[in-house]
């Protein structure tokens, strides 16, 4: 049995990683199919070793696929996850768009892989910040529950895609470069590309992703939050975030502080994160090692470290989370997601398209 | 009646923003002698137009001083400090030294200001980190309690120093004009010049600053602890924090979350900061208004936006606090207290010298 791949949003910082993670995958793969928007058809990339060229997306791009990664931004995916659900595909989506809907399952494959059971011919990939929360907090949760989540985040630009990723180095070398005030280099991109006003991000911290929502939480907080409840399925956990932009290109970093349903020795909590799937511990005080963006860049896994009790409330525990947004963030989680359902015999047509107007 | 001022450490990044705010002060200013290491002896810097010589700081050197600011590192501080008390002369003191110290007032003077009364010729001022925080949080303090405050910087690298600034620079120029990895730069200052192993900064989040600690928390951590504590007079507040730096050179920004006493309505919250002396509020999610770093150096002010309810805890705030780490962090807050010691008329030599050991 192999698969007809397609890849939406091909030419993207994530759909790039997408298909690194491809080629290292263990998914049989006859053809890969590469779609992206117009602009950037014709574009031509290589996948082990061999040239594919890349295609405008549109309503017929997805006969004869079996499996369709979307990484094209929300409304890519509402125009078309749908056609390619018809055509018999199951779509692994890493948009925001279908996340909270009832029928599409949120998964990141360590923490909630058994909810794939029940797709529907499309499966949800959570928003990088959340995923690599969920690595680092799930083997807590299975040992001693958890009461809260506070986090606060550090991430990096290219979860706002490759022209952020230009913005950033190009204000740096505004900055380094030819002199230029931090304050004044010249700002298109960030915080949002969709939002009205724009600033610097060299040299700067901004306590906004995405736009703001009605309760003066962005859209990135919210996620955070309410992602967090649906894959570990617990809609009275308690979760606040603070979502901040930083000048790093790639690997977001988080501090979280969470308090316990039951006591933690931090030992204990610190062999469940070693022994746990994904996650990596690196947490050695006496030795300086604790997680680091520049080395998480390229790895699958999930760092965590700095892991301590908070130094008056007996629950509470400290730690420090960090991953490669574009693969565990993104592109990873997107091709486990495939894996999985590879490996549970759940890539097939739906009998009835739910998400057909 | 004028004051022959000295500055100790005059030749670093924090000690020339010290001449800067000296120049701006209020301080009646008779003369002003420039100390520094013997490296840093003989160098010129300008005062007010007017070039005055680095001198090496010897026991000898506070004769006829009657404020010295010290900005020197700890042991400077250690070794020197009780000589200028000998002499006559106040020292405020910019290092962690004396901070702990029963005898020693820690002031933020829009806090604590009364407790410059009981000095005994050395007053310390709090560190950078500590000191945005108090101005954030004191308002509210003041009218609901604070119960406890969960932090997590992201600390601009002119904290540690001129050669912080420099490696910083360095590293992200190694990347951008030389495209070495950022896993890959030279590192030799930061995460602590006092510690074995150095880290990239570019491109890079650090969870250390300072050196650890035994309880796996590092001193920059404890000192937001401990000097929150004894700055608000309650050693019962409860204060965990972790610190992190980031690529930007100056403004230290803090994702903060406090739990209040009395239950606190946000629009009764803004307002008390907006009307807290030395605080701006910057608050306006809907036309993008929160405080950034690039906006905040070169300011005396803190900023404070971001202000939310936790969306579960009753009681629960979160802020975004953004201030100049050299300024009010640091210089500003050193001749803040100056002046207030001048205003009270409390620059005079002590009767007992209780530092010379």
């Amino acid at each position: 049995m192999t698969y007809n791949i397609a890849v939406v949003g091909a030419t993207g910082a994530v759909g790039t990683q997408m298909l690194k993670m491809l080629e290292e995958s263990i998914l049989p793969i006859n053809n890969l199919k590469l779609l992206a928007s117009k602009c950037s058809a014709g574009k031509t990339l290589t996948f082990k070793g061999k040239g594919i060229k890349v295609e405008e997306t549109t309503e017929n791009s997805f006969d004869g696929i079996d499996i369709a990664l979307f990484s094209a931004g929300g409304s890519t995916s509402a125009k078309f996850a749908p056609f390619a659900v018809a055509a018999g595909a199951v779509v692994v989506d890493n948009t925001s768009f279908y996340r909270q809907h009832p029928q599409v399952p949120l998964v990141v494959p360590e923490v909630n892989d058994e909810a794939l059971e029940q797709h529907q011919g499309i499966i949800s990939c959570p928003n990088c910040s959340t995923i690599q929360m969920m690595v680092a907090l799930e083997p807590i949760r299975q040992q001693w529950g958890l009461e809260r989540v506070i986090v606060s985040t550090y991430q990096a630009v290219s979860g706002a895609g490759q022209s952020a990723i230009n913005e950033t180095i190009h204000q740096l070398s505004q900055v380094i470069n030819d002199q230029i005030n931090p304050k004044d280099v010249k700002a298109e991109i960030l915080p949002s590309s969709e939002d009205k006003k724009h600033y610097p991000i060299a040299f700067n911290a901004l306590a906004q992703i995405d736009v703001f929502t009605d309760n003066d939480y962005t859209y990135e907080e919210m996620k955070m939050t309410k992602e967090t409840k649906k894959i570990m399925g617990d809609e009275q956990l308690k979760v606040s975030a603070t979502c901040v932009r930083i000048p790093v290109i790639s690997s977001h970093s988080e501090s979280v502080y969470i308090e316990t349903k039951e006591i933690a020795e931090i030992t204990a909590v610190k062999d469940a994160i070693s022994k746990f799937p994904g996650a990596i511990l690196e947490d050695d005080p006496s030795k300086q090692v604790y997680p680091q963006a520049v080395n998480a860049v390229g790895k699958k896994e999930t760092f965590v470290g700095r892991v301590r009790k908070d130094l008056d409330q007996e629950n509470g525990i400290h730690l420090w989370v960090v991953s490669d947004n574009l693969l565990k963030g993104a592109a990873w989680n997107s091709v486990q997601i495939a894996e999985e359902l590879h490996k549970r015999n759940l890539v097939r047509p739906t009998t009835e398209n739910i998400f057909l107007a």
